[in-house]
């Protein structure tokens, strides 16, 4: 599949599928983060341990820490604070896949069996609770209330967008703006955040601030509409979970949305459709996805995103983080693909 | 009953089982804490706002944020600060009940419903999670990083109080001295911070924090004891829950504690009577509760506490904010008795 049409080529060159190759200019500095999120992640209770240390794992790919980290190197230096930071967000993104993984009823992340899943949902919803309640006071430790009053911000705002998203749930007449100003709120505040935060903490000024703060707003979108795509087209085994769980949740999603908006049948049989077996509904809606433009047009839209995302930040000094940061970009729409 | 005995006298003399007729002294200050609240449990979506309104209510006789402004009058005079760490403490509060809710699948707190049997556990989860992230927000509204610190650890050793009381469920071979560090994370910390905050803000030295900490911490933990006690012996109309539902949730508490360690005919027993019907197994442990002194124990356990909270504030000058301090750890263990 040809993923590269919409992206501009200086982009693309060293471009790769594996998030560890694409962190080489970071790794000392995440291997940082990583020991802080680690010592973090300790108790003196025994029986807390274990539990604290599975948590500590379920993040994967660590892109918020990076974004912090890479913002800060394209735009000056990398410091403690950054360290501080990157370790924060990666704690409150970890606080709400573990609530996460509670209201999907997920039994796998990554590979790995959910904190419902090998304790229960209270323990999952408490340990959700205690990690951002250590990440705010980590954060409180920084000499100003900078961090504290963005990622505060950022972290409602995503329990906002998610609050939307299941109050919308199983209604299928969400218009793409609405889908957007959602996924805004649940996916890329953190990663705008992130950014800005990295460029704050570098001493940035207030207009390379925002072109951070952009470039991380747009790739979250792109990310979230990326994950929309692979939960219908992905391959089971890389994405790490079961296909069409959003459709089983009934969560409206961008394919979903440009079905709904260009089938005009489709307006009398989508409650039908929904009504049906889990397999049969995943067969009818994969039938009428493929005869629509749903598919291609959820992939120009996500890759429209990351173009956006590597644009914003056209106007910083060359250098190996801001070429990292536009790997990324790229990155977020061709995992898997 | 005679609840006065260990009391003493001098505390007794305005006592009274209503809260507000309590708060007589700080009645204005009460009134901007409770408009805060209001504001910030607005939301521009319309979806939103029931739900926020809703959760706005669900706290009750607003303790903490009274606790802050008692400390901080005791301690000199009521400011700006105190108004937002009282609304704050409130939201934390008032988002651990929303969570404990979930994790009891308690379908009434005050009369009310609870945010879970009107709408779902999946919207009380990102409620609690959204005031969470609210209520840090605003804190770091402040000029300091002080009150996000404290506010942050109380907060982890709730959830840690709570993590450790969840992992140690149906095991009833807890201590008293286990339960004591238990409760003092889940209830008595963030009692405890609400009071030194309170004095913090009031310019007072740290022997003083010190002072109404103890306070604060003593007077949360009379509270949960009494709560244990009102759980089994209280009114069920005026508790506003249904009785014996922490023996349902096979939660170790203090009558139960006190029990399996002077009855040793129970230590055999236990499994059996904790496998019966809720009906059969409520009256089996009510039965061997009243033969011995598990009862008497509770109470006298809470009312040393409560002189305890008491006593620690003795050295304070004489003011109405003192007495109301010295009437509210009286009404902790007078409550529906």
């Amino acid at each position: 599949m040809d993923t590269q049409t919409t992206l501009p080529e200086s982009a693309t060159s060293s471009f790769s599928t594996r998030t560890d190759s694409i962190y080489d200019c970071i790794v000392e500095p995440m291997h940082q983060v990583e020991r802080m999120l680690r010592d973090q992640m300790q108790s003196k209770y025994e029986d807390l341990a274990p539990l604290l240390a599975h948590g500590a794992l379920l993040g994967g790919k660590r892109l918020r820490p990076a974004l912090v980290l890479l913002s800060g190197m394209a735009t000056g230096s990398i410091t403690t604070e950054h360290i501080v930071v990157g370790t924060v967000v990666e704690m409150v993104h970890t606080a709400t896949l573990i609530h996460d993984d509670v209201l999907d009823s997920a039994q796998h992340r990554r590979h790995m069996p959910t904190v419902n899943a090998k304790w229960n949902n209270q323990t999952s919803i408490l340990l959700g609770d205690y990690l951002f309640s250590q990440a705010f006071t980590l954060s409180a430790s920084l000499g100003s209330t900078l961090a504290c009053r963005w990622i505060g911000e950022a972290a409602r705002l995503v329990c906002e967008g998610e609050l939307r998203q299941i109050m919308t749930q199983g209604l299928m007449r969400l218009g793409e703006e609405d889908y957007l100003d959602i996924i805004r709120g649940k996916t890329a505040e953190l990663c705008r955040v992130s950014c800005r935060l990295g460029a704050a903490y570098s001493n940035a000024d207030e207009t390379t601030q925002q072109t951070l703060a952009s470039y991380g707003e747009n790739l979250g979108i792109a990310f979230q509409i990326a994950d929309d795509y692979l939960d219908l087209w992905g391959s089971a085994e890389r994405v790490g979970k079961t296909l069409g769980t959003d459709l089983d949740q009934a969560k409206p999603t961008l394919p979903l949305i440009r079905l709904l908006e260009t089938d005009p049948l489709m307006e009398d049989q989508i409650e039908t459709i929904l009504s049906l077996e889990a397999d049969q509904r995943f067969q009818a809606i994969m039938q009428r996805l493929e005869r629509s433009d749903a598919k291609q047009y959820t992939l120009e839209t996500a890759r429209r995103f990351a173009t956006n995302a590597i644009d914003a930040i056209e106007s910083l000094p060359s250098s190996d983080a801001k070429q990292t940061l536009c790997d990324i970009a790229m990155f977020s729409v061709n995992r898997g693909f």
